[in-house]
């Protein structure tokens, strides 16, 4: 045999232990969006001009990658799929974008309605369901292919006695898998079983114009904010048939209001030691209620008027962002002395913020500053910072493991 | 140039091309454990008899794999990275063994001693603690690498004035990057701040004999139950200047006590709706105290000797496994009427119960059954049993994001 030919049964021999190594990595490129991890650290954050998500890194801080094509993501949200492989990124536009953290890419993407609102995963993990604006109403989609299973049209008898479809807000998941939402226009809570053969709807009456809501995180108390009167509606879902009652009977109300640059969030309400911490309407405050009750139990003054309003994940720090035009500040009140500890400036417009699951750190989105500040809760001192598109929402994956997240 | 230098060059190309293709995947066999997948629905079973872990996941109710020679693992738990890749488990042979979830092998495994109870891993998840019988004391480990970063001897003056080591129980992880722990011998409650550059010790009596301990879900109270006296130790670490206090002093008085099979474990303690839920000891019964002022509301009469008395994270049921002789079935109480609701027979010699993050199922470990079956909280009834040999602890990976587990 001729030394060439010698070089050559080698040369094979080891490119075909190659292939038989590599296996059937041998046709993808080893990019980084292919490298094994856990998803645990993981989360999105929505920039929201330009369409796309960041994949970010909790552990090291970092941005693994870029998603794009995400359409209008004004008031985006985003839920995960149990495995938290998978974020579900509800748009303005009824764009429902599934996105795979873990490759970086759109794995599929539906456009289900004219103007959505936000939406929600069942209990387990089968249904993601998006609430509607325009024209109303809530579609349940198959989590695992976005196959439509069901179309809620959330129609009510309007004001010529017409039947016409409500808006939905407020959509959320609840134990027993059910959905649980509001319609603005009819005034009312509905609940959507989906663990029967035949899914179920049970209609409540609610107060004047929901416009937003939360579910406890026990996953018992639903609570919508209304635009239409003051106070809240709360539905006990442990005791359904006890209907829709009435709480903070005074949330709202007042002389000399501020002007109400945002309604606030009720997605923003903490709920800590059986206390509700909240923004209180138009003032310079937060609001504390007793959960047992609802007797306020304090009015915190804050700089300016809050919109979002977090406990830690140990309880022990609130944290507060504002409405235009004090929007660049961020303040920090313990949640024992009721006490404002710390006013921190991460940037122009800050618009969300997201705990780590453990509470070590927290994220702060700056839109107008394009960045990201992450945040030590122990020593209240930014540990690192991102650059990110006019970011907002920002959301970890940790959310696969939370009710009515 | 000639063919044979010609094929040479294009062989070597190929081979190089695929090098780079492949990057380091290039020495590592593509088994189905090379799979990209979420970590979020992840989890192990210790096997005890065999030294062996299964990797289940509870979104296909299957088990992806089997890890061996992890041990002794007669009571290993097990707690996990922070991106839900690895599980550090914790032998009674003073093995600890970083598993990985993903390529389901043995990442690496350290033995730190010569018996120990059970570990933890910081809020920053950058350690690992372990809680040691034999020769006592607590050590602490690199996360990523296990390499011993402090060793905590927890001496005390012992009975002839000489400085002794104390077997260490309780560890679990705090806010603030701290680990808490009890001294049996020494009668007292450590806390170890591993936030600060030269961490930091302190050092609280406590009641008699701690023998193990638990930590409230917002990872404020420490409470340790007690083996020399009646009562149980706590420690409120927004205010640890208070020192311990001695809460419920009752619990473990009492006539015509029962004979105690096995001392209740107290991670096995259920905090729901500002109540806590908990084994009485040797009295065929849960008892239900007030959090606010551990008053007693409640004795539920249950079958047996409760071991652990669980909530369901909707905390609308508390699950009760119990001591031999009567450890072949589970008792399910509705937490809002306080009564037994379904008694189950998930076999023989049920040693653990785990539920899945939002509560939907609930998996349980029949050792002498060698079967673990996942129930329906919502129906009560099985649906799905897995092979397991002697399977003792279940443990989800969304461990990684709560406080205290």
């Amino acid at each position: 045999m001729d030394r060439p030919g010698h070089i050559f049964q080698r040369l094979l021999l080891i490119a075909l232990l190659m292939v038989g190594l590599a296996g059937c990595q041998v046709f993808t490129p080893a990019s980084p969006s292919q490298e094994l991890m856990g998803t645990g650290d993981l989360g999105l954050i929505i920039e929201r001009a330009t369409g796309s998500v960041l994949v970010i890194n909790t552990s090291g801080h970092n941005v693994l990658g870029r998603v794009e094509g995400l359409g209008d993501l004004s008031h985006a949200s985003v839920v995960y799929s149990r495995d938290g492989r998978y974020g579900y990124v509800f748009g303005r536009d009824g764009g429902l974008t599934k996105v795979d953290l873990l490759t970086r890419t759109v794995a599929d993407r539906v456009i289900q309605s004219g103007n959505s609102i936000g939406g929600a995963i069942s209990q387990d993990g089968r249904f993601v369901a998006v609430s509607n604006y325009e024209p109303g109403g809530v579609k349940v989609f198959d989590s695992e292919t976005l196959e439509l299973v069901m179309d809620i049209p959330a129609t009510y008898t309007g004001a010529e006695g017409k039947t016409v479809q409500s808006k939905t807000v407020g959509l959320v998941d609840a134990p027993g898998n059910r959905f649980v939402f509001s319609l603005f226009d009819a005034g009312e809570i509905w609940t959507l079983d989906m663990s029967a053969p035949e899914p179920a709807v049970r209609r409540f009456d609610a107060g004047d114009a929901p416009y937003d809501a939360l579910i406890t995180p026990d996953g018992r108390h639903y609570i919508a904010g209304l635009f239409g009167e003051d106070g809240l509606s709360m539905l006990d879902l442990w005791n359904p048939e006890q209907g829709v009652t009435e709480i903070l009977p005074d949330y709202g109300k007042g002389e000399q209001k501020l002007p109400v640059y945002k309604m606030p969030h009720l997605e923003g309400w903490a709920i800590a030691d059986g206390r509700a911490f909240f923004p209180a309407v138009g003032r310079h405050q937060v609001l504390a209620a007793k959960m047992d009750d609802w007797s306020l139990v304090d009015r915190i003054p804050v700089q300016g008027q809050p919109v979002f309003v977090m406990a830690s994940p140990d309880n022990r720090q609130i944290w507060v962002s504002f409405a235009h035009p004090k929007n660049d500040v961020v303040q920090v009140i313990d949640s024992q002395s009721r006490k404002i500890i710390r006013t921190l400036e991460p940037g122009e417009a800050v618009l969300h913020m997201e705990f780590t699951p453990r509470g070590e750190e927290v994220w702060v989105s700056a839109r107008d500053s394009n960045r990201v500040t992450v945040y030590s809760t122990r020593t209240l001192e930014p540990v690192a910072t991102l650059d990110a598109e006019k970011p907002s929402g920002i959301f970890f994956t940790t959310r696969a493991h939370a009710l009515g997240l």
